[in-house]
Order: structure tokens, then C-alpha cells, then sequence
């Protein structure tokens, strides 16, 4: 195999895109990416997407891609619900690395606001099981709630502490020109907030919102000769857990956490001490907490203790969700594992404006599908 | 890269699986081809399918395959439409070939019987372009129809002309066991089915079914010591199209399926005349022609010719869908891909019974996503 560098990066701002269709999203990402690379033309798009057919009606997203695109390329969806972005960062590591294919867009994309809210939520749930928890009532709220419930029993915290998450977000999404919320929250509005799913408040949970975002992908070999910033992919690994909560041996362990960042860790020959940041998955404050665990960086039932010391701040021991995380950036969902990546290059670029981490070498992304089923890490490092 | 090989095949029957879910489908598949595979983890699947968000309600289906079935392997979902098997296959090469995966599982699978009928054609066509096509109310019979149409004005075929690719379909279809259909059919039933769009005709149209294939793919130079008839992949190549057919300089040709054929063709060192048989994507009769001229097995116009002449049939010149094809074995559309490929073992493990192409070496699979935009090659060979 051969190694896998980024060579382009491509956002759009993360909203609600009443008036963009799905096609116009994936554009306007793809081609920023392909013109920050320097290149027209790909071998290969891989679309991370999860809900275009249910919200958009829209199947066959690598065909549109590329059609509306103009470019000449193979192309296909990839999808593992809400790490899409993720997995289909993956499949172009493999075919770069395979030495079939040279350039690669990893393209996310997700359109979620442009249907009726019941769909939203309903749609969402396909990402657990459904005949035995989505066949129950179950939303991704409820389950985060469960999840957050049994921590803080567990515990004994309370869910005044997980404030920090969310007020860390939102402060560094007041720096990110492309975050769907750029206005810093105080710990009073976390603790004011209403509560959705009972321990769940509005503030621990990230929005329904749009959005797309995509990376080129070369050989690490001749990276440079494109772009005279690459960043390299120093790990890209994927662990798996039971799709359903019930079948997990401890709930509060992100198993597929753990097998994911040891194979990262390994695979880059680097410790969570080495790692300057983190693009964690905040889908909901309860998940920040446990991946920083799963991965790491705390022990067991010890992350929230990260936030309450404010380690997780960009001054902090374990910067997190540095541009604002899905918390605050936003979580359009087959979209968000793309922006953690194109999040990190401008970190490792030193283009992370306001929000720069001094000196960072080494960033660590993840990105969680489901409750915890499907989760895939990458490192990345500047070069 | 290294070269890849199938070591081990797996299917369902392909029927109105009503009292099996989409995770037992899977399991049945895909336990089967480990088993064929003599071995009992992998190291990744990939998962085939287009619709089960649509219809089953569950995405994440990867995560869902590797629960159900107690593998230790990463897992995502694949998908390009009715061209989902192929392109999931696609990835599995891809891996293997880079040399980061050893062991994968292609597993490709649509439950379709399960809704209502409104929804399955609804559903289906999220395949060609939402905004442009199916908001004038378009399906795919329709979309067929169409091309049917237009390719009998502009050669000067009649309906009756494309006869015998269904009767040919049914004939093998009749001596698979795994078939939807397993009783022969004659020209004058075809002639007297009832039309659906015209031109198009019951038994110009594949049926709406349920259904699971696998094959677990290794590197080629170790894949004799796990199967003593392993096949190697002398191809995988994919081309592309634009998703809307207004938008193609000629919709009687299948840009997509020239280009896929001919990059199939260079990476194999081979051509038409090598091939021993072609299991082609013969969704609507319409299909099979188009395919058979792209591919290069005739002339722009006389694919139907080589019907009309018997060249398509085990004895011809050009034989296709030698278990059934689309038509007779069915087309559970994200499982087709990959329900060709374990079929094109069969024939060059010698296995096919009545069906069996005599010395079988070279077979060629092409499986399309949509009317045409994704189409993606695979040649087989025994070794």
C-alpha cells in the first residue's frame, strides 16, 4: 500500500439551505476542494451520505455528483448512518492506497431541514435497530437521554456538568465563519435550557441543519507537488459494537471506540499524548464524554471531569471540537465526518484562524454512527 | 496492488421472502459464502443494498450485518442504485487490492415485497434525477418504455423482436434452483402479457423480489490454500453517465457501460471474443439490447438481432443471464450485482448443472445502477 495524503479541502457554511438543492450542496463543496488542490479532474467520488432517498428522494447521489460536477469519474454513496462522512473518507484511503486510483473526492453531503420535522426525526432512528429499538418508540434523543441517564446514575454526576461540552462548542464555533451557530452560550443558558428528552436539554444536543463538505486524496508521495500543504493520513481505522444499545455488554463503554483509536493509535505509532487535538463526536454532550473515554483520554465515567477542569478548551490538555463540533458547527449528518476532517487540515494548516491551535502536528477525528456501532478514527498529521 | 480472488460464494432463493427480514437475508448469504469460503471472520464487509431506509426503515445496514451475523470486521453500506452489488464488490477489490485487507465480504441485499406497491416504484425511481425526471411523474418501466420506444422507431424492431431475451431468461431460469422463476416460457406468451408502459410488457420486466448473495474475496496468491477453485478478478472497472437521460448525447447508447467495458477489457488483456459468457443487466429486455452493443457484442441497433438468432442462448455465441438473469431469477435491486457474480462462479467452477457453459474460463458481469449513469464491469476467471 501506499501512503494517502489530503490535498484539497471544500466546505459550504453549515444551515439551514432552504433554497440549495442536494446537487448544488455537493458542488459547491467538491469543486472549493478540488480548486484548493489545484486539480479539475478525479478518479473517484465517494458521496458519504445517509438520508438523500428518504429526506430528498434522491438515490444514486455518486451519479449526481459527478454529473453535475462534470467530472469523469467513478463514483458512489457510501453510508453508515451518521459516519458516512467518515466511511466514505475511508473507502478513498483504500482505493488511493491500493495504487488502482490516484485522486480521490471524499465528498459528505446531507440535506435534512427541507422536510417535515416528524420525517427528520423518524428517518434519523433508521440508524438504530429497527425492529428492536426503532419498533419501541425509540428517537436518537431518547437514546442519548437513556445513555445519559444511566452515566450520571452510575456516576453521580449532574447534568449541570456536562455544561462545558456545549459551552466549549459554541465558543469555538463563534470563530467559524461557516457554523450554523456563531454566538457563545454561557453556562446559565446550558442550565435554562429546555429539556427535550429528560436528561437531554436543547444545549446538549446538535442541530438538524445542511451542509456539505469534501476532501481530495492523493498519494502522499507526490502530494506536494499539488498542494504545497498537505496534510497525511497517518491512521484510518474503523471499529464496530452491536447495533442495538441492549445487546452491548456496557452500555457506557464506546467499544467500538476503543478497538477504533487503539488501531489508529497503533497503526500511526502515536499515543493519545501525541495527539494536539481532538474532532470528537458531540452529537450529543453524553458522546463527547464517552468518546473522549473510549478513546483515551479519560478514564471510565471521568470525562466529564475533562470539561468541568477545562481541559477541553483550545488551551486545554485535549483541545475538542475546535471549530465548534456538531454542536455548534452543526451535524448534517452524512456530511459531519468530512467537516471533522476538513476542520483538522486547516488546524494542521495553520489556518484555523481565531481558533488556532499553536504548533499543531498531529489531529485525531472520529466520527460515530448510530449509538456507538459504527466508529472510525483517523489521524492526521502535517507534512 | 495485489491481485484479488473469490474464494466463496453464498445465496438465498430469490422469491417473496415475506416472513424473512433483511437481517436474516444477510445472514443466510453471507454465513453460506464463509463457509464455501472455508473460514469464519473477515476482515471487512461491505454491504450492497439501495432501499432498505426507504423500505425496512433501517439504514446502517453494515453495522446491522456484522451484529447479526458475530463477525469481528469493519462494515459499511454501498450504494449506486440498482448497481449497488457491483459497486460494493468494487470496494472489496479495492481493499484487498491495496493490501490494508485481507479477507472481505461482498453481501449484497433488498427486501422490496415488504410495502406497498405504490411505494416500490416510488422508492425505485429515487435512482434517476429527482428534480428533473421523476418530478414529471417518471418510473423506471416508464423510463424503459421510453428507450424501448425510441430504439424500435429509430431500427425498425418490433415488440416481438425482443421476445426471445425473456424466453431465454426463463429457459435458464427454469434449471436454477435459487430462480424466481422457474418455468420456461414461449414467444407467444410474451407476445400476449399484458403491456405495462408501452411498449414495455410483463415479460419484458424483471420482478419486484427479495433477496441475499455474497462472495468473500482474498488475495490471489494465497486464495488456493482456503478454496481449492478460487476465481480471480481479471477486471473491475467502472463507468459512469449522466444521471438524467435528456442529458445524454444519445440515449439509445450506454456511454457508461463502452466505458466500463473497455477499461474491463484493457485491464483483463482481452476482448469481446474471449468472453464465454455475460451475465448482463437485463432489468427490461430494452436492457439486455443496449447492454450487448456497449459492451461491444454488436452493432448500435443489432443486439436485438443477436436474440432473434439464438446467440444469446448456452449454445450461442454470446450467452447471457445463463441462471435466469434479472428477468427469470429476479432483481433484488441492491443484491443483483452481486447474485451475477455468484452465478459467474458458479459456471467457471464448472458448477452451473443444466446451465453450464461448456470449458467455461472468461465470464463477464455488468451490473447498472439507474437507466444507465452508474455501470460497473467485472470479468472472472478460473484458475
Amino acid at each position: 500500500m501506499r501512503d494517502v495524503a489530503i490535498i484539497g479541502i471544500g466546505q459550504t457554511p453549515v444551515e439551514e439551505h432552504w433554497s440549495t438543492s442536494i446537487r448544488h450542496l455537493m458542488l459547491e463543496a467538491g469543486v472549493s476542494a478540488l480548486r484548493d488542490a489545484n486539480i479539475e479532474n478525479v478518479d473517484a467520488v465517494y458521496v458519504g451520505n445517509m438520508l438523500s432517498g428518504e429526506v430528498t428522494g434522491q438515490s444514486h447521489l455518486g451519479a449526481l455528483a459527478v454529473d453535475f460536477m462534470g467530472l469523469n469519474a467513478e463514483a458512489f454513496k457510501v453510508e453508515a448512518a451518521c459516519a458516512s462522512g467518515a466511511a466514505a473518507l475511508r473507502v478513498g484511503y483504500l482505493a488511493v492506497a491500493s495504487g488502482l486510483l490516484d485522486l480521490v473526492l471524499a465528498l459528505g453531503v446531507e440535506k435534512m431541514t427541507d422536510t417535515s420535522g416528524r420525517e427528520t426525526t423518524a428517518v434519523l432512528a433508521a440508524a438504530a435497530d429497527a425492529e428492536y429499538e426503532v419498533s419501541q418508540g425509540i428517537s436518537f434523543v431518547a437514546l442519548n437521554a437513556l445513555l445519559m441517564q444511566r452515566y450520571m446514575h452510575e456516576f453521580g454526576w449532574k447534568r449541570e456538568d456536562f455544561a462545558n461540552f456545549a459551552v466549549t462548542a459554541h465558543a469555538n464555533g463563534a470563530n467559524n465563519p461557516n457554523a450554523m451557530f456563531q454566538s457563545p452560550i454561557t453556562p446559565e443558558a446550558y442550565a435554562r435550557a429546555p429539556i427535550i428528552a429528560s436528561p437531554v436539554g436543547l444545549l446538549d444536543a446538535s442541530p438538524v441543519c445542511d451542509g456539505a463538505a469534501a476532501v481530495v486524496l492523493a498519494p502522499a508521495e507526490y502530494a506536494r507537488t499539488l498542494n504545497p500543504a498537505p496534510v497525511k493520513i497517518r491512521a484510518s481505522a474503523v471499529g464496530m459494537a452491536p447495533l442495538a444499545i441492549h445487546d452491548r455488554r456496557d452500555p457506557l463503554s464506546l467499544e467500538a471506540a476503543k478497538i477504533s483509536s487503539r488501531k489508529a493509535y497503533k497503526q500511526a505509532g502515536v499515543d493519545t499524548g501525541d495527539i494536539d487535538f481532538f474532532e470528537l463526536h458531540d452529537a450529543f454532550t453524553i458522546m463527547a464524554a464517552l468518546g473522549l473515554e473510549a478513546s483515551g483520554f479519560a478514564e471510565r465515567g471521568k470525562g466529564v471531569q475533562l470539561a468541568l477542569d477545562g481541559e477541553i478548551t483550545l488551551q486545554g490538555r485535549v483541545p475538542i471540537a475546535t471549530m465548534g463540533g456538531l454542536k455548534a458547527r452543526g451535524h448534517p449528518v452524512g456530511a459531519t465526518g468530512l467537516y471533522q476532517i476538513v476542520e483538522a487540515v486547516l488546524q494542521l494548516r495553520g489556518l484555523a484562524g481565531a481558533n488556532q491551535i499553536p504548533h499543531a502536528r498531529l489531529g485525531m477525528a472520529q466520527n460515530i454512527g448510530g449509538s456507538g456501532a459504527t466508529i472510525i478514527t483517523h489521524i492526521l498529521e502535517a507534512f
